[in-house]
């Protein structure tokens, strides 16, 4: 029986996980900051050294380990183990050997995937998602990123790009999104989003208790504080959650239509709004979906948390490191 | 060797072909009226006739043909055999058990698809979508249609619906489809959305050759006759088609962002436009997308024209009929 390792380099944090794939387990977790303001290098440096130490820490030798999995939060290149672009990071990583260099400097094999992806990997395989064939997951913080299980199998598309749910257009003549797009459902439904209709309520001296409860410090105005308000019963907060899970609703309902899955897994700090969010979303659908059967679709939240990402890169570290044997 | 039936059930007609699936061919064609407003107890006897006679213009024995296979132009129940919703058919057909009526009429195996899944199908195996793994098709004409093949197989999503393309929102305040929706791309670019859009153009008094050409008979603006008068250089009809190839695009890049197709395949009587609607979409495909490589999808037109869903539903019974032997 062998471990794997699941990496999860985040803006903020790096994160590392021992994962016991049979039973389903992260055995040990370590975390250390990024620092990604020192650069790649360092970055990198950083995650191998976390990778070793965990090992050390648990002592396990290497050979106890089957491969490593790491994911990155951007546009990865699967086949040359590169990173193409990482927005939320200094300097956006355009073509930095992630992977030769994880492997050079801890000797294990090393797979990559997109973070969203390895989320929608983690919820399927282990989380909210377990025993359905096909199913979309859209993780709604910072931005909204998502990924789809067809058929059993983790589908990537043509350059492993499939599953970027949230910059679907739900309004051509919408808002620019930072990717270039207008009107994406990104511009209508992320953490920042949700954020900024807090902040315009109170500038438009709306009826709401959102700016006294921050002070009238406006950058305090998350969504957790929006959903804090909704749920003391402030009618311009539950009404903010209302658009954006509508919103958010308009893009599931697309891929309901086209891709027809069983599950869709709400995952991210702001699927932590629970019904607040979900309740708005499930009946945008069930209002707007006549052309296949969105009764039988179910709309959950995500169960694994912050786990879902090292568990899904570490499964899928596994099952590459399968075929690349075969 | 054996050979298969197509079936294609439309609104006017009832095409019926005998298909070399080795050699990818339609052999011989057959064709009946629908006469709809008879009921589907009579529309499927002609079906059933036209299979038979088929047969017997071409001295086959039953013994010759491996399967049937039907589409029907809706909502249909693959695992029942039946219709639910055919909404350009009198009556609409729900529940109508269309396999096995059809079966018990000519004693031969029947495999029900729905019919623009089927011409997706066929362009993927034997037309514009050979050789690549993952293809979208959008079917353009009354309504829009459309279906997915992933991974080399026809994607099919809970209860057969996946892969209606054509009801993604690409506008959540857009006015109200026939589907219940709002803001459907088929509400801005189907055939009878450019009609419209030439209609309102001579009412609202715009200049236009587009009256003229009618004799100022409005019912006898069709996309056709847009066509026509764009490729004369009419400029209202040119922008007609850019602003209908612009809203395409906005669905056909939603299918990107998600799905991640080599290929997307634009079909149906519309498509005939060709790069008057095709050059506006694939702007709009490259303005917009950027967090996939876009500029690596083929957006080609169909090519098999009406034989497309006789052979892929052809191809789709044979599949049927060795995974139910095996």
């Amino acid at each position: 029986m062998s471990y794997y390792i699941g990496v999860d380099l985040g803006g903020t944090n790096i994160k590392a996980g021992i994962v016991d794939l049979d039973a389903g387990k992260v055995v040990a977790a370590h975390s250390t900051p990024t620092l990604a303001r020192e650069g790649h290098d360092a970055v990198m440096a950083r995650m191998a050294d976390l990778i070793v130490n965990s090992l050390t820490a648990h002592r396990l030798a290497k050979t106890a380990i089957g491969a490593v999995g790491v994911t990155a939060p951007g546009v990865l290149d699967l086949e040359k183990g590169t990173t193409l672009f990482l927005p939320n990071l200094p300097g956006t990583w355009p073509n930095v050997p992630l992977r030769d260099t994880i492997h050079a400097r801890t000797g294990l094999p090393v797979f990559m995937l997109n973070d969203v992806r390895a989320i929608t990997y983690g919820e399927w395989k282990f989380g909210a998602g377990r025993g359905v064939e096909t199913m979309a997951c859209f993780a709604v913080g910072t931005g909204i990123g998502g990924g789809l299980v067809i058929n059993g199998k983790l589908h990537l598309g043509i350059g492993g790009t499939a599953g970027e749910l949230g910059h679907q257009t739900i309004d051509f003549n919408g808002p620019e999104c930072g990717c270039g797009n207008r009107g994406c459902v990104e511009v209508y439904a992320s953490g920042p989003a949700i954020a900024a209709m807090g902040v315009k309520a109170v500038i438009q001296g709306r009826t709401t208790i959102l700016g006294e409860m921050v002070g009238y410090d406006l950058n305090k105005i998350t969504p957790e504080l929006i959903c804090e308000a909704a749920r003391k019963g402030d009618a311009e907060s539950i009404e903010i959650y209302n658009f954006a899970g509508m919103c958010l609703g308009v893009a599931v309902a697309n891929v309901l239509v086209s891709v027809g899955p069983r599950k869709v897994v709400i995952a991210g700090g702001v699927a932590a709004a629970g019904d607040l969010l979900l309740a708005p979303l499930r009946r945008t659908i069930h209002e707007r979906v006549t052309v296949m059967p969105a009764d039988q679709v179910e709309v959950v939240q995500a169960r694994l948390g912050s786990k879902a990402g090292v568990m899904g890169v570490a499964l899928w570290a596994a099952e590459n490191l399968r075929k690349a044997g075969s």
